[in-house]
């Protein structure tokens, strides 16, 4: 079996002139030479549309989850499948998370290949090639790797291919809900689960419990669904079921992260349990369901209201006035293919027209009515100063449908200088 | 000023490792070795989900179209958005195409570079460092290339940038509709356009008239838009104001292209009016909205009645059942991530057990209710032979927006074996 060398440097550290929403390369540049080039957003130096980061911006979220993060003692795996970006995890990792957590075998090869050597694969793991990614990742005994299961099926799958290849893997055991994702409904499913479990004691470990509360969408079933994760870890605990210590115990995406933070914690495990966080929005933020979950940590959880500020939207979309047809309709150069449209469409919000000093704040009564592949439609007023030409910068909504439009993210200074940037690999 | 060089290789001939939905690939393959890695889907050597197209249907349907069009002796530019595939551009070409339709001056960057020298870009050109891709591009005499114009404002932009860089674009005059996207809406619009036009004859050439019907949804409608495209290019062309020759009428999208055909070659131009349509959707076709379109061509055009067959779906995903928590409700490892989800969510085609010899059709009960980011909700009735690690291939909903997932696509022969690849650039 293939193994994975650990010292070997990341493949594709260079941008390539074919992608989109950069400036222009002479077939290919070193990620590292990105302020050689000397790009500037308000120049025109870009070839929009294009998705860019604020480097001021994802500071300010770093600080401001390391910091609500400690206050509960609690560990960060910021979720990647979020961003896919090797520069951003590097940030992550560097502003003190545990680790990053993943959705797929792909994902978690992605990660390694960038420097990441602990991952917890929110997502059961399933398939030949899957499970042999995965396996040519743990012949590097510094890569340490938990995903989940939840099943017999998967339980046999995963226990006779680790046996095969006599490697032993780490699994989390899914909690969930009826009406719900994945994860064990009831007690006859667990009795089957840890069954399964102890058939396979030499090739898989239970490490700990995982759930994931944001398919639930009211706060006392969140709140009800967290205590029965902690009642099961408990139970577990006594019978000497868990093969880590600490035991890991994991929950919260991206809108409801302070609630298990004070449910979790309030527990009172101690040391003899790790609780792990995985937010992953908490980078860029966003102006839809994230900022709405955001307004109602800063309302009611303790600890966020004394840090005096929130979450700032990092991502922007910018893109070109290409056509004003109708008196009140303008044609944006930017589609499906550029921003998510899922949970609410973009929010225009700073104005620039090529020549001028600074952007202003885009008019309040400017919305995006409609997207199609290519092109939005812009509701304006009737006389509003805006030309063909003009760039509009976009807010958006659900910043993961975001990122996997886009290869690379340039990343901004205070002045729209490009001064870093971020790959993504999906 | 740069330029390109028409003959340097396309970059990128190496399918990357971190690429999801492949097999196993030790750093990087080049794309022309693929049969060698000796993949095969119903062996599990790729990591699912994975993208894939089928050879002999994507072939059958470059022949139907290939046959419909020059039945109607008009010329195939495909929309080439729809898969950003260079690999399918040349099979398009190969098949007869004109040229390949782009949406944006990155598209046909990247199409250039693949060898395309002859593109209708189908949207307006704007920004500076797009009208400078370009600038470059047509530093190449054998590259052709046409634009949309639909306002003064960005007439004067072109102009000014392409007199400075002493150049001569062509450009096609865009009509609209009200409440439609870009283009000319009136008389008073049509000769702002054409005054503008008149002040940068030395830089921009009027090459045609363009519409793109597909905005409006009712065939009374598109009819009357259509002749109004027939008579504003006969009343142009009267008037001398072409500088093409022959002039350019281009219309349709993948859903009515039939009645373009027809209405245009009706209007008896003959060799004054080189007729170019833009289907883009036709080549692995879908199960949606295109096959609905497609049903009513086959029902009504007479050219199509005579052919005997249609378009057939080329492109299916491929995912694994990683959960069945309850008894009538299976979680599949594929999400909005992997999937076009907004004009229909994607339908169960095959159902296969690894280890047996071939996939079975999908009971047509089996349903997906719900996508989440790397999910989907399969309903399926209690009792149905459906296991964890079973794979399911899904036809799809909206082509383009389910390309743009997807870095590469394995291409596979009748036996499921991977004999060609089609990298994506977005």
């Amino acid at each position: 079996m293939n193994h994975e060398d650990s010292t070997r440097a990341p493949l594709f550290s260079t941008i390539d002139a074919m992608n989109k929403g950069l400036g222009f390369i002479d077939d290919s540049l070193n990620a590292s030479d990105i302020r050689q080039v000397n790009w500037n957003l308000l120049r025109e130096d870009l070839s929009l549309p294009s998705a860019v980061l604020y480097q001021d911006k994802l500071t300010h979220n770093l600080l401001w989850m390391k910091q609500f993060i400690s206050a509960y003692a609690v560990k960060l795996a910021p979720h990647g499948k979020t961003t896919m970006a090797p520069r951003l995890f590097q940030m992550q990792l560097d502003a003190g998370a545990w680790g990053i957590t993943l959705a797929n075998a792909q994902q978690t090869f992605v990660a390694y290949r960038h420097g990441v050597r602990r991952v917890l694969m929110a997502n059961q793991l399933i398939g030949k090639e899957n499970m042999a990614i995965i396996g040519r990742l743990l012949a590097d005994p510094t890569f340490e790797y938990y995903c989940l299961v939840d099943s017999p099926d998967q339980i046999d799958q995963l226990g006779a291919f680790y046996a095969g290849i006599g490697q032993r893997l780490h699994v989390l055991l899914e909690l969930g809900v009826n009406g719900g994702r994945s994860g064990v409904r009831n007690n006859e499913q667990l009795h089957s689960v840890l069954t399964a479990l102890s058939r396979w004691n030499q090739s898989i470990a239970l490490a700990g419990i995982e759930i994931y509360e944001g398919i639930l969408h009211d706060e006392p079933s969140i709140r009800a669904f967290l205590q029965h994760a902690v009642v099961v870890t408990r139970k577990l605990a006594a019978d000497n079921l868990f093969q880590r210590t600490p035991i890991l115990l994991s929950g919260a995406g991206s809108a409801w992260y302070d609630v298990v933070a004070e449910v979790f914690s309030a527990a009172g495990f101690g040391d003899t349990v790790e609780i792990v966080l995985r937010p992953g929005c908490y980078l860029t933020h966003d102006v839809g369901a994230y900022r709405e979950a955001q307004n109602r940590i800063l309302e009611h959880n303790p600890i966020a209201r004394r840090m005096n500020s929130g979450l700032v939207p990092a991502l922007h979309v910018w893109a070109y006035v290409q056509s004003i047809p109708e008196p009140d309709k303008a044609i944006i150069g930017m589609g499906k293919r550029d921003a998510a449209f899922d949970s609410g469409l973009p929010v225009p919000a700073l104005h620039f027209r090529p020549g001028s000093i600074t952007p202003a704040s885009a008019p309040t009564h400017w919305s995006v009515t409609k997207m199609m592949d290519q092109h939005a439609y812009l509701q304006i007023a009737v006389g509003d100063d805006l030309r063909v030409g003009d760039m509009i910068a976009f807010d958006i909504c659900h910043p993961c449908l975001t990122f996997d439009k886009w290869r690379v993210l340039p990343i901004l200074d205070g002045q729209y200088q490009v001064v870093d940037i971020a790959q993504t690999f999906f």
